[in-house]
């Protein structure tokens, strides 16, 4: 079960209440130093990998420490150094320094999850991103931080997690200068990368998509008792989704319209297509969200039906047996003069009229249609 | 049962998993290179359709080459050339390289569907819609992409079917100069296409309305549970159907104010009069969503009244008879001491009293009003 | 029943779908030519009536042609023609031609229903809105379109009906010289016909401010399955005239503030008041709206809780006697050896016992509180 | 019952609707002529009385003719003429005349209710506001209207009621000059009487609160019929509440923001204070009407649930002794051939039977928890 | 239980409605004057702390008399002046004095609770927060209103309680000269304190969400009565929670956009954080009051489920024994010739009928699959 915000307030809290040697003028209650990033115990020990390419030249080293990347800074080349983890502070510290990073900015890097935003810094753009991936056990969704701080002569990016890297497929595109990629600066590869972890939440709303036509199915036909949870967990992380997705709206509404310095004229209008489909993808998640809520009516509906269905099973057996029983009942009585108990034919004269009663109350449930849906 | 967005998805997703060998560097998981279309193994094959017009000629021919088309260009008349099906991907790329095309612009004509959008690229102003017509089997509607591509000197447009050609009837006015068509340019040649697409869609609505209004009268009158599916239903595809209206709104809007370069001051009034069209339609959308959102809740409501009558019957038949079954009960003892079994009056005495106490509670129900709607 | 919006479609699909011998070129379709209009079958006969006056003379002529206004138009008076029926398309066509007006504007004025609008025609204003009337046998309002077309010298209007002249009551002042009318413009003319319209609404809301408050009193106290069904139309009803009303905002707003050439800035403040009484409607269809949606609520909580009343009446009669049944069927037995039977007592002690368990479940229930609605 | 907007629609026809003999033309219907007020039969008879101060002195004096009142306009000390009641036609008139207001103006101001308003005329400001006051009997609320006419030298109110004036308490700290009243001039003297009415609006507020606290008790714990009715008139007076305080909001923004000429901007300040509260009532307002729209579902779920409850004891009883009275009925059939009717045991062995049935059904509800709540 | 806005609006009147000997010109009714603070008869008595520090030294001094505290104000240093408790009205009035605060201001910091709110007074910016806390018995939360005035040389806060000190940690900061706060100026310190309040509500919306969980897990799983109150209280708390933190947007908004004289630049980032927290607060908040609307919904179909499962077992039982019953009274009639009786197998036969029909019967209702979820 996705606990929705959970992760996310948690983790803020843990960063913040662990106590840490280092920080050590950190508080857990509010009120302690801002700018300050804690490394949470289970996160994953940062590497580095560097990425240096023009059109004619590409160098992609890992396990690369922050200082040497400094003399690739000064060339005329697209250098992207790519921090994967963020388990280990005193590299971080480094990235900090090398790159001078402000304290805010490089909190936000760290202490994940951040809602993602785009902030302007002086000669630094900071984004911030979730990368959605399907649960491999169970339903819902993980989302692992991603940020990129695009300088005029350098793409600094962060990844949360080191198990899969989302920027894969760009860094062979790179390799094997496919596409227009070695071409194209800095504010290229940042479109490319950002496009990526965009264009990964289709599958997951294509995921919901399903979940959701097999749940209308179910409920529409035979509802359980599990349905129900279904639709309200579905609505549940199309919520927490949405909280994802809502914010990179602004983000790319600012890359697509002001001019930041980094960014070129000739980009703007790739990003423009992301923007799109940020608002595809929220509109599509609006559908869904609506259909969700529906189904919950649907749901009801369909429960008040079944039991008048119940009601109406009950109602015709009660219907035609009480009677019946209270005749038998009244030819059990003992009282000693009941002239019909005496008569020869009183039995059958008896059972034919229970037929007839039987056979006239049948009859009426009939023409009012109630045995349509009883079998 | 028409699948919400799947089609989009889908497509989406099969032109992006399938390997496509023209496009080489091109990549199925989200990273891929963008710009680049991508022809689905079931689309129709393309062809291309020139009409070039001015006051005084008129020249419509079929299996035109892209190429063929540079000359007509250049000349001062209205050039429109009609690409019929998305399929054959050399002819898309040669009209790609005639017209100068974007490669962003390419791929959203291609990779169908695309939401509604209006984009500027340079020179170039791309308009897509999506033409909506009736499934002819079942319920539902089906959606075809159409792209225009104005220009100074000509219109270029895509369609991704070829079975029924929405612009048919404006390719007869031409030929055979109805209206103002051949007096006026692109501009206006391209509001007719517009215009023609938007009208389209009032037929749907009309669909929907007949749709409601039959589903009113049978879930006020005798709601099934088929009804329940068919309110969900439509409050789908209206949801789906308002995604295909809603970005048109900007695009119209967009028409209407700004002075694009391509797009006449004069024009500009027609555009005006497709966005009020457009405002009307999203009205009535509004007004069928919330009409098909009452309707679930008469539903429910009705549901609920027929449990009640059900109830109520049975509670009528309970109630007069397990009094009288009791007494019947009582008198069917066996103990020898009952002084009212040896009577001569006994039986018919009780048989009075349970006359009596049948007539008061069919006059307590009666009085209630609880026979009303029981037969 | 008012169909919703079907009025609206259902006029614009017959004019568009029947032939017309005039306009030769006019096509079923979408993709037909636009600012075309079509004079449908059923529409009344077109007269015209024309008002010229300033404040020394008035003349009132009926039966007038077209082009006998034109020697008004070049007097300083101020020249009112009116337009009555839209059925004669020859007359249409003719006050087109004296007056100049647009093809689409003409289109607006006789396709009718339009949406209520406010568009700029170079040196003409057209303003569309939607008179509304109770219809006099049965529920809802019937609506008929009146159209104003304002010039510098002149004010020409347009009406779809006869029957009855919502501008009769203006002519009337005009020619006993009441109020400031005789004084001011043209204008303050159509200012004076625009707000007898909007008061007209008032009428209309008061009629489902009554009929509201009938079903509050009849849902709270005894609601019966047709309350549900006037509580939809009542929500069905409010959302069309919703439609009808909203789109006066604007038209207004725009009238009050920008500066038309034709518009008085001392009339503006006449239509500040117009657009004010706008408002008020608004805020008050959406109060009935709202408490149409709340009174849906009541009635299901109302059927729910009769539901628990006769479950109550039936529950209390169950458990009374079925336990006592069950005592009498016990002592019904043929057991040979039953020693109660035999006791002298046993009858009245097996009577006893019941009477405790009755009276004692009777207790119960009047505890709990179970009787009191009951009868 | 409060009647919603009633009085408002009905106030307004009344006046339209009576013949008006000053007013000879003035018409009923839609269509008549604006700028014309009419005084209501049922209005209080008018009395002016006026305040005159500055630092130094103070005057006050009732029953004053309109016109006596010019001199002191020409001095340079505050004036405000305070017109008590709106039944004096010939009164009204007057006031009309020596002040010069607009037609529209004094029919905003007569003809009551209006909406909150305000409006600029040319050197007059006029502010219209409802005051409102708990229903002595029974419950909602009454309201009163009380117009502003702010002009450069003097201010002139209108109260619709005499019964109580809301402004006797300015009036006192004016003679006894109380705080900084004297010391300043008409727009403070302004805001103070504007925001005795707005802080008049939270006791109104606390009464539906404790309403609404009431309510919960008695829904979450014993919700019988009449809550719901409260609920839906909550609901109902809410709404007609914040469409009496929802204007107030853009008056006050207006008289906040923009540079009237006969506001100073020390005033200003003061103005805003009112704003804070008023949007602090619409908040409170809105967050009372989305706890009386919770209150209804929690009462459709405790209805719900308490159907259940009865059900279940139901189903007990029945569960229980259906069973049971077969058995006994089964041993009631008159066979020749039943061997358990002659063993000596059989009774005694047919009533273990029974009892333990009886325990083990008891012993599964309890298991299932079904009698919690029963008793 | 937290009586919503309860508080604020007791505290008010509470205030307003107590004679106050200092202020003898104040009323309790609407019209009373403005500008006047009220000094609760429960108010914690007040103290005065001040702080004043600049890199190189810092004094902290309780108990201060606010006269002794303007030769601080002189010098270059950062003053800050916390006033504790807002009780003694001798001292809140020499406060006053000292630091000119204008009488509107004075009483907004008084007269708690207000609303959140960021007002400009000439040299002077009011910023008004509530601190949040958990209550320590029972649920819900307590509000304590804390006010800063931010002026070019000092920091004035007002709290409105001293038993918690929400400043205490960045007090404990500045005397050990963590972080940089020794060497920014009062901008900083203001974020300091107030970015402390922000991240204060964090752990209130755990719980809310711990609670959210707990319950939902019930619902879905056996609800029971009490979680109906549980949903609505959520539900009632949410709101006011975001009554509380949605101003806090507008005034974060402010301090971030426009350019105070006394807030720097650079901690104009500083803002532009808290800003995003709050933002995420209010995200929050609105997913969570959502979820708790769907958990009500899902409540209603919960129940709705169970009472159909209560309604099966009484068919399921109703429906096999009621036949079974009358077969058995059948055969308990006493008529004479009933050739059945004086069978030998009679009673056999007409056992194994009984067990054929209670097969069939159970066989049917396994089938239908209402046996699942009734042990």
């Amino acid at each position: 079960m996705v606990r929705l915000g959970k992760n996310k307030l948690h983790n803020r809290n843990n960063l913040r209440s662990q106590g840490n040697e280092y920080f050590d003028y950190y508080y857990h209650t509010p009120g302690g130093l801002p700018g300050n990033f804690e490394v949470s115990a289970s996160a994953v020990p940062s590497s580095i990998e560097l990425i240096d390419y023009d059109k004619k030249h590409v160098i992609r080293r890992k396990n690369f420490s922050p200082e040497e990347s400094i003399p690739y800074l000064e060339q005329k080349t697209v250098t992207w150094v790519d921090v994967q983890g963020l388990g280990t502070e005193e590299i971080l510290n480094r990235v900090g320094r090398v790159f001078k990073l402000h304290r805010l900015l490089l909190e936000d890097v760290v202490n994940v999850p951040q809602r993602p935003k785009c902030q302007d810094y002086a000669d630094q753009l900071l984004i911030i991103a979730q990368v959605v991936r399907l649960k491999t056990k169970g339903e819902g969704f993980d989302t692992e931080q991603v940020s990129f701080i695009i300088a005029e002569n350098y793409l600094l990016t962060f990844q949360e997690n080191t198990v899969f890297d989302p920027f894969e497929l760009v860094k062979d595109q790179i390799r094997l200068s496919q596409g227009q990629i070695r071409e194209l600066g800095i504010d290229y590869l940042t479109y490319r990368l950002i496009d990526g972890i965009i264009e990964g939440y289709f599958p997951i709303l294509e995921h919901y998509e399903d979940r959701i036509a097999t749940l209308e199915e179910k409920i529409i036909g035979n509802p359980t008792r599990s349905d129900l949870e279904q639709v309200y967990r579905i609505r549940r992380e199309l919520l927490s989704l949405r909280r994802l997705i809502w914010p990179l709206r602004d983000v790319l509404s600012v890359l697509t319209r002001t001019g930041y310095n980094n960014i070129n004229i000739e980009v703007q209008v790739y990003f423009r297509d992301c923007y799109d489909h940020v608002i595809q993808l929220l509109e599509i998640i609006e559908s869904y969200r609506e259909l969700a809520s529906s189904l919950m009516e649907v749901y009801l509906s369909a429960i008040s039906n079944r039991v008048n269905e119940v009601m109406k099973l009950l109602t015709i057996i009660s219907t035609i047996f009480i009677p019946l029983t209270f005749i038998a009942g009244l030819y059990g009585m003992n009282f000693e003069f009941m002239p019909e108990l005496k008569s020869k034919w009183g039995y059958y004269i008896c059972l034919a009229v229970m037929a007839l009663i039987a056979i006239t109350l049948i009859y009426f449930f009939w023409r009012k249609g109630w045995f349509q849906r009883l079998y």
